[in-house]
C-alpha cells in the first residue's frame, strides 16, 4: 500500500482537474481553518450512478463533505456560506439588486414544496398546479394540506398541458401557479420560459413557483428574465452535492407576499420569517442562529457551485443538451422509444427510455449493475414497468473525458445484445 | 509531501482507533460498492471545536460522509439505513420489540419540533412546556403554530421546575409534555427519569416528549424503562456526526395516536404518515421513495453508530460524567461559576460557566481562538454576555488520549492568567 500511496503521490495534478477518472490525488483546500494544507483524496471505487439523482459527484465536493468540525457561526465559515448564497443566485442568473432570497436549509427537495405551502398558502387559496408526472400530484397534495385549492391541469403522461387549457386555469387569476420543470418520473422538460410568459400576458400577480428539484444546473433557468418568484430544488442533481439540502431562491414579490399575509406562517422549521435573517446575515458576513445548518453540506455545495461558475452557465447548459442529444440519438438508433412524446419537450439531464417490448427492469437493470452501471427503474405509477430511467447531470455530462456516457450505452448495448 | 504520506502509510493501525490524535491512516472500508478498496484518510488540521455542536468528528466519520454517490434505493446502501435505524434504538436503550419507531430525515434538531408539532398536535391540544433556557420557549413557540395551547412552566434561569410545579401542571391531564433534556443555552440537565415517573403518576397518559437534541449519546436516556414517547435529536452532538439530520424515536403509543388523530396532519414532508412505511422498509432491507434521503450522512452515522455500541452505552455515559467533572473541577479551582444552580443539574456533555467578574466574551474567546480552541459564546438573553459555553462530547469526552480536555483547560487558564 505504501509504495502505491507513494507512486500517486509523484503524480500530482492541477486540483482543477480533480474531476478526471481515473482521478489522481489532489491538493485540496483544508477548509474550516485558516492555513492551507496539503491533503490527499481519491474517492472509492463505485458502481457509476447514473440515475436522476444523486449523481456521481467530483473528489473535491466529497472532500469539502469531510471538511473537519466546524462552527456554525465561525469566522471561518460564515463567508463560505455567504459566498455560496451569492453563487446560488448567479447559477440561477439573478442579480442581488433584484432582491431575490437564496434560502439553503437542512432538509430534501420535498421539503421546497412544504415552503411553498407553510409560507405563500393560505387556507382557501387558489393554486394551479401544472402536472407532468408524479411529482405534479405529490406537490399538489402537499399544497392541499395547507389548505391550497389546488386545480390540477393535467398532461397525458409523456405531454405536457396545452396552452389553451393553462390560459383557461388562469382565467381565474389564481395566487399561485407551479411548474414542475422536469419529472423525473416522465422525463419531461416543462417549457418554463414560455409558461411564465404566458403568465405574466394572462395573470400577472401569479406567483411563478418553478419545482427546479432536477433541472437548476442542468438545464436553462433565467430567474429574473423569465420573471419567477420561487425556484426550488435540491443539491444531488444538477448542482452535484450530497441529497441532505433544501435550495431556494425566493423573489422579492414573493417574499413580500410571505411578509404580508394575514394568518401566521404554517410551520416553523421552514418559515422564511425565521430565516431570512439568518440568510441575510450570512451573506453579510455576521454571523446568527436560528437552527444550525448542515455545514459540511454547504461547504460542498460551494465547492461545486464555484466550479460551476467558472465557466458560463450557458455552457454547462449546452454540455447537458449534448450529452442528452448523445444518449437519445444512440438509444434511438437501437430502436428504443422515449416516455417524452418529442424530443423538445424532453430533459436534458436525464432520459426516460421504454424497454423493447417483452423486456422489464428485471431484465436489464441487474445486468446493467453487473457491469457497474446504476440506471433507475420506472417510477410513474401508469407505465411503471414499461421504461427505464437515465441520469446524465453534472460531471457525467460536463466532463466528457470521464466516458460515462460512453460506458452507459455501451452496457446498453451488451445488455440488449444490440452491439 | 510524497516522503511523509509514505511515512504515515507505514505507520498502519487499527481502524477502531482511527480517533486517536495525531490520527494516522486508517484502512477505510469502500461503502456504497460491493469491494473493498484501501484508501487514506486524515481530517485536515483545524482549530478545536468544543462548542455544545457541532462537535469534533472521527476520520472514519468524514470518510463516510465522503461515500461515493449512491442510490437512495441501492442494495449497498438499504442495508445500511436499516442497520443505522436498529442501532439508534440500541443507543436509546429501547427494542424492536416495544413497538419503538425510529425516523431519520434531513433536516436539523429543530426540525423535530415541528415534527411532534405536525403529526402528534391537533388544534387546542393542551401541552406542557418545561422550560430550563432559550430552547424551552422556540419549543413552545413552535408547537403554537401548530396549535397547542401550551402551559410553559419555567425555571429561573441555571433552575429547574420544581416538582410541585410540574404536578400542579399534570393536574389537567395534558396530551403532550415536553422537557429539554440539556439546555445548551443554560447548560441545565433537567431530570428526565425523575420527571417520566412524575408523568407516569399523575397523568399516565400524557405522551412524554424528550428534547435530547444536546444529549442523545452522551446523557443517561432509557426510552423503554422511562416509558418516554418521543425523543428528537440532530446528529452534530452527542453522536458525533456533521449536522443535517433529524434523528427521532417515536414510542408505539406515540405513533398510534399520530396515526389516530382527527384532523390530518398539519404538513407533508415531516408526516410519520408518510415516513413510517418508509423507515420500516429500509429496516426490512426493501427499496422505497418518499423524499430522497441524506445518503452521505446515513453512512456517516451508521459509521458513528456502530462506534457507539461497541462499547455498553452506559460506558460512554460514564465517559461523559467524567470529562464534565474533569472541566468542571478545574474550572471551579481557578474560582469559575457555573451557570446551573447545582452540579446535579449540570449537563455531562457540555458547561455554562460564568466569566470572571469585569470580562466578557471579546476578552477570552478571541484569545482562545487564537490557542486553536473554539468554544461558544453565551445564548440566553437574560445573561448573555455573563457566561460562555465549552461542548465536550463525543470524541473529546470519550477519547481522552486525544488530550482534547488539558487543553481547553490549559487555554482558559492561560487566557484568564491562573496558570
Amino acid at each position: 500500500m505504501a509504495q502505491s500511496v507513494l507512486r500517486q503521490s509523484i503524480r500530482s495534478i492541477n486540483p482543477l482537474r480533480g474531476n478526471l477518472r481515473p482521478v489522481l490525488p489532489i491538493i485540496a483546500r483544508s477548509f474550516g481553518t485558516s492555513t492551507f494544507k496539503m491533503s490527499e483524496f481519491k474517492q472509492a471505487d463505485h458502481k457509476l450512478l447514473v440515475i436522476p439523482g444523486p449523481i456521481e459527484f467530483s473528489d473535491p465536493v466529497l472532500l469539502a463533505n469531510a471538511t473537519p468540525g466546524t462552527a456554525h457561526t465561525s469566522p471561518a465559515f460564515i463567508p463560505v456560506f455567504g459566498e455560496s448564497l451569492k453563487l446560488l443566485r448567479k447559477v440561477l442568473l439573478s442579480t442581488e439588486e433584484s432582491g431575490s432570497q437564496p434560502i439553503l436549509l437542512a432538509g430534501s427537495g420535498t421539503l421546497g414544496w412544504d415552503a411553498v405551502g407553510v409560507n405563500l398558502v393560505e387556507r382557501g387559496d387558489e393554486v394551479v398546479v401544472l402536472n407532468t408526472g408524479y411529482f405534479g400530484d405529490s406537490f399538489a397534495e402537499c399544497l392541499e394540506i395547507y389548505g391550497a385549492k389546488v386545480n390540477q391541469v393535467k398532461a397525458e403522461v409523456g405531454n405536457i398541458p396545452t396552452d389553451e387549457a393553462i390560459i383557461s386555469a388562469l382565467s381565474s387569476k389564481p395566487k399561485i401557479i407551479t411548474i414542475t420543470h422536469v419529472d423525473t418520473s416522465t422525463g419531461v422538460l416543462s417549457p418554463a420560459a414560455h409558461i411564465a410568459s404566458l403568465v405574466k400576458k394572462h395573470s400577472p400577480d401569479t406567483l411563478i413557483v418553478l419545482d427546479a428539484v432536477c433541472s437548476v444546473a442542468s438545464e436553462e433557468i433565467k430567474f429574473d428574465e423569465w420573471g419567477l418568484d420561487v425556484v426550488i430544488s435540491a443539491t444531488q442533481k444538477g448542482l452535484g452535492v450530497p441529497p441532505g439540502l433544501s435550495v431556494v431562491l425566493a423573489s422579492k414579490r414573493a417574499v413580500e407576499v410571505s411578509e404580508n399575509r394575514k394568518t401566521p406562517q404554517q410551520g416553523y422549521y421552514i418559515s422564511w420569517k425565521k430565516w431570512i435573517p439568518i440568510m441575510k446575515n450570512y451573506e453579510a458576513g455576521k454571523p446568527s442562529y436560528f437552527a444550525t445548518p448542515p455545514v459540511q453540506l454547504i461547504y460542498a455545495l460551494n465547492t461545486s457551485l464555484k466550479s460551476i461558475v467558472s465557466k458560463p452557465i450557458s455552457e454547462r447548459v449546452e454540455a447537458h443538451k449534448a450529452a442528452s442529444k448523445y444518449i437519445k440519438d444512440e438509444l434511438s438508433a437501437i430502436g428504443l422509444d422515449f416516455v417524452p412524446k418529442s424530443r423538445d419537450i424532453a430533459a436534458n439531464g436525464m432520459t426516460a427510455v421504454r424497454f423493447p417490448k417483452g423486456l422489464q427492469a428485471p431484465d436489464v437493470l441487474p445486468k446493467l449493475a453487473e457491469r457497474d452501471i446504476v440506471v433507475a427503474a420506472g417510477l410513474h405509477k401508469a407505465i411503471v414497468t414499461e421504461y427505464f430511467r437515465i441520469g446524465h447531470m453534472g460531471v457525467t455530462a460536463v466532463d466528457r473525458q470521464r466516458g460515462d456516457l460512453e460506458k452507459v450505452i455501451k452496457g446498453i448495448k451488451e445488455v440488449l445484445g444490440k452491439n
